[in-house]
């Protein structure tokens, strides 16, 4: 099933596409055999046209009276973007968000398994319960290369989170996720995404502000 | 303090600014008096072009030789995007992910309050130690309307989502910070923005398979 097509998907096309793929595992579970490009719009909140435009990304799929067969466009999806591969991941900072992401069964179920948790505080490995194997963050560099883990989560205290994607990166990581505040600098090609919870409050808060003004005023 | 500034800033020059104002809170805490326009756009990997035109979107800030002044573009970006408001939260299924957001400190140093935790297995709320105020899940409606609550963070299982926007809707939330890994149907001009840990982890699982092909295939 090999299509010649586009590695350079925009960054907005593909943040739709997962959308639509997560919306057609729903349609699958809910015993839906076709929509419409419409149908999906209407849903997600996106334009007909982009959708049409997202997957036509991915080259052909087959599309009957203007609608796709669910199961097929899932996993058209699925194969061109490379959701299938297994990803071996680690957390590194186990507070309780850290030990939330570590048991997070979503991420396993969907083809990451986290295979190792680090955190600086030696007494701590010891009072979580967890069946992913453990490790003192001075081990981060050696763990990632030994296992060839390719993914990083780090959920450590802002002031940490340098000095931990370092040694991430140190290790031969492919990319990471930063939940902590604060931006971490690349290096060595490694690609970084964040997620930042207070940053998110933060937008949503700013958006809700410029409700609450006079059109031409924000202070 | 109010400027004549424009409502509708992009959203990308947003997230921008919102990373501009964390690093300065951070160049703040090393003791760091100015900083140029380069200099905060190598540090975030943002063009100094970019980080200009952001900030003039909120209007005039001082700006010496070249340099802005740290702790007055904080007070200028804060002041401007309304970050200095306190609004109260509430979270909305207290799993490990729920429970980690109801304690996340950062959150409320930030002017999150977050006042309220919800979940609809009442045994469990009698088993979470917290200073939150919990309450069974079919009060939502009630609760948030009494309260005042603005921002509701849901953390529930993805069949869950739906029902639990809609109950805070009706209590009159004004945005909603989603979790689950589905597309919430919003109404009542409620804001809903997704931080979907698997999501992220998918497009970044995407962005390695495509390095990880020939230049002109993907599948």
């Amino acid at each position: 099933m090999a299509h010649q097509i586009k590695t350079k998907i925009p960054n907005p096309s593909l943040t739709r596409l997962l959308a639509i793929y997560h919306l057609l595992e729903q349609l699958e579970r809910e015993n839906v055999k076709s929509v419409s490009s419409s149908e999906l719009g209407k849903i997600l909140g996106f334009k007909p046209d982009s959708i049409r435009k997202d997957v036509s990304y991915l080259g052909e799929v087959g599309n009957f009276g203007g609608g796709y067969e669910v199961l097929k466009l899932k996993d058209h999806i699925c194969g061109n973007l490379g959701l299938d591969r297994k990803r071996r991941t680690c957390v590194v900072g186990l507070g309780r968000l850290g030990t939330a992401i570590l048991n997070y069964d979503d991420l396993n179920e969907n083809g990451f398994s986290v295979i190792a948790g680090f955190d600086s505080n030696i007494n701590k490995l010891e009072t979580i319960t967890t069946p992913v194997e453990l490790f003192p963050a001075h081990e981060i560099t050696e763990v990632v290369k030994k296992k060839g883990i390719e993914i990083g989560l780090i959920a450590v205290p802002a002031r940490a989170a340098q000095e931990t994607a370092d040694r991430l990166i140190d290790g031969g990581i492919r990319g990471i996720i930063n939940f902590s505040p604060v931006a971490i600098k690349a290096k060595n090609n490694v690609m970084i995404r964040n997620l930042d919870l207070l940053g998110e409050c933060m937008i949503l808060s700013t958006l809700l502000a410029f409700r609450e003004k006079p059109a031409d005023q924000v202070v």
